[in-house]
């Protein structure tokens, strides 16, 4: 199974000229879903086909068929590669392991570096390679020369940051800002930056939740994945909305995950406000 | 602004040929779905487009293009013309009622029939006609009459029950299965038949809900249009249930009615579990 | 049935002082609360009881029983009296004048009053009085006036603001904090001011939601009463948003009603952070 | 931090009674609820207080004070002893062997017992025992001479079954029917027994769920201590619905642990329908 994602300026033909593609090369389509956006005039779409094709050779093989200037990506079927990074939290870490473990996901962890070392002894127990960089994991430049090195190491298709509570250096996350995800345990653009759960307490809200979003200079101003949400008790001490907090955000993380390791899903699934600020489909 | 709905055995033309027809019209797509169901091997597709056409004027135009057998259907984009049901309980149809007023749905109340007389007084308020065949509107054979006289007389797209407590005749049911509506304050197949709130009470379940369904000879069981869910209150008596689940019915409503009003959009939001064993748009 | 409610430090004695106060009365305890806030070492309490009496009747006989400081309140189960303000938008309102003509809630409406005009018919079909204060209701002098003249006539013991778009002054707002709720269509504290719910389909969220607060002088930042939240779908419009915001916005304010209208159930429901920061039961 | 559980016959001079002893020990009260069931007539009451007590002391100390016939429980604040029953699938169990690992939770878990022998190494990895009494781990009766010895051994406060698909028999559930949890990924009472997630897509629902349970000798009826739901993507194929269940399951089970390892909660946040039922306190 292969996913096509096709972005573009919207043109009457391009739904024929598409058709055409797909069925020249004999690819049965199993589910597709396409939509314009009135605002920006953008036109997109993604198709799940049984079939298999490079996408610099589909759009090779076709330049008569496809229209000039369109955005044309045959996502991989290959497992995605992970690169987890962790503070000393390890809530969302654990749920990653155990999918990674028990092989529930289409991905592979293939390393985890933490600014801290407390987690190191549990990353090892699960046969994953674990690195911060220093004796303590928190010196910056040693833990930032890790982390590079870990990088290059672990190529990683997606950067997940799992409560990790350093800010990337605008260098860092510039590379590639559709590869990075941070969960951050808030209902995003509320409680931006740090103790959310202890913000949400304090301002009396009745609902909390999770995100989980595509880092960007902007702190946790990133676009959103996928937002979780659960009722708070207000019986509770501070510490109460602290762990359902976590529930819910390992609950959003479990749904980013099936999310964000598709990338090939974004289009239907996260849909026009992600896809229209962000040029996903054509990087 | 149209919707084009197709369903037929999948083939693999099937894409190209409906993106030829669209095409050769002229029409501007807006947004477009399809999917194979792998069950039962079938195609669908619904597709919003700027433009009108009639369903038998597309098929008799396209007959060399579309492959036999195609189901093609043409929604049309006027208000839908409901009929309302009703018993003694007023909060279902008030809401319809408000949305009739103040036009705030694509649909017209042409008439509300009652197998009790409490709420004609409110229904006349609104302007809307009332009736119920009988001094007390109890009186089956009059009542049925009455049903039956409204119906030729209002000649409704859709009969929405909102909280008609009694149980329609197979023969009326039968006429067409898609075309009557019920909404049932439960999270259905869970509590059916009669005092479905006192039913989760004592059941114990934390989670209340609603559904809007298509009505069929099986009592709460015809295929299921939305739900929606509310928490339980566990520390509140037997009322809060019933108290809540008004709220939560009114809520469903709301939502049924959005979708329930464009039988259109059934395609995408509704969706293959209850295309597939319906076959709405062949009808 | 009245309901007790009680704050003031805790001490030891109070549980026990309480619980003799009425005892000695001879009512009936149906359901009672209690909790001590760590942080402020403020005590709280809730208590249902069959039977009735008055408050300072209460303090007043068992002088010697609770300890000094203790501020006690016995609510009223009287239906309370509710004015609405109201823009153009009418779907709060319509929610709130169908609960008052079916008499679904202990409250009744008073009157009406717009700082538009648009409504005034619909609110007199109901046989609600509707005031503006001037020809097109939008002149804020007279409509303050209005307002004012209305706000003594009605003696309200609450004033709903069911999408009301102007700002109330200072002043106004001044006199009884614990008194005005608005509803505004976001999940606050995200979103503030005008345009919620296109701020948040620009936002790109996944979630939407609707806030019932008390109104202060810091706009859209009152303590919340109750949160509502309903998931985006992302193919749409900005049009839907709007639209499944409109639904969200009367489904909390169903909600809310029923907290906001028993103002003697708030201790138990609304809790901790709404107390703390509000002498409610004080005032 | 102890809890206190009284229920009784309601009388009105409980109150006063439980208030005094309360006080008489020195006990300071954080968070105390009570509510009488009308239907039933009986008092429920559960009171968080700082302090350690024995049952048995308490009611011997208090003989004068307490009228007779109340059922007194002080619930132990030490960790809660847990076995785990599993069979193939390792989602819920991982998530326990998770929040075991790294301490977040008030429990232990002793041991683990499988029908199958898939997951053994899983759990040894985590330094936890596993038996199955058998080298297939399915032959009956080794397996149930296995549970049986391990249940000795291990004495477990709580026996959690985390997808075990073996019915036990009521031999074993009748000897403590407060003792045995069980996870449904459904929302009971809809689609008992096996496959629940593909029942659940047959019937064509929109929402899906999971429910916590004591176990009792009706399949899937036992009292309902948690229920979570998450909406259905209808365009997705039936693995889909076993996926997000799979997540709707981890889910519910967080939060069932959160109520389920700390009985004492089970007053307050279970409440009635589950209390008036099972004599969970007086046993």
């Amino acid at each position: 199974m292969s996913v096509l994602l096709v972005e573009c300026l919207d043109r009457r033909d391009l739904m024929l000229a598409i058709s055409r593609v797909l069925f020249d090369h004999g690819f049965n389509v199993v589910q597709s879903q396409e939509f314009v956006d009135r605002e920006s005039g953008r036109f997109f779409r993604r198709t799940e086909f049984d079939g298999a094709v490079d996408s610099a050779c589909l759009v090779e093989q076709n330049k008569g068929v496809l229209p000039e200037g369109v955005a044309v990506r045959v996502a991989s079927p290959l497992p995605k590669r992970i690169m987890v990074l962790v503070s000393r939290e390890h809530h969302c870490l654990a749920d990653l392991l155990i999918r990674n473990q028990f092989g529930t996901w289409k991905a592979r962890i293939e390393a985890v570096v933490g600014n801290h070392l407390d987690l190191g002894e549990s990353v090892g127990q699960f046969g994953v390679p674990f690195s911060s960089g220093s004796a303590t994991g928190r010196e910056p430049v040693a833990h930032e020369a890790s982390l590079q090195a870990c990088l290059e190491e672990a190529a990683p298709d997606f950067i997940v940051l799992a409560n990790y509570l350093r800010i990337l250096s605008p260098e860092f996350v510039s590379r590639d800002p559709s590869r990075i995800i941070n969960i951050h345990p808030s209902f995003l653009p509320a409680f931006v930056g740090a103790r959310p759960s202890q913000q949400a307490f304090q301002h009396g809200v009745k609902v909390t939740g999770a995100t989980a979003h595509f880092v960007t200079d902007a702190l946790d101003q990133g676009p959103i994945l996928v937002q979780q949400v659960l009722p708070v008790d207000p019986t509770r001490s501070a510490e109460a909305p602290a762990r359902s907090g976590r529930d819910v955000e390992q609950f959003a993380l479990a749904q980013a995950r099936q999310l964000v390791l598709k990338i090939e899903s974004f289009f239907a699934e996260i849909g026009r406000s992600f896809l229209t600020d962000h040029p996903l489909i054509s990087r």
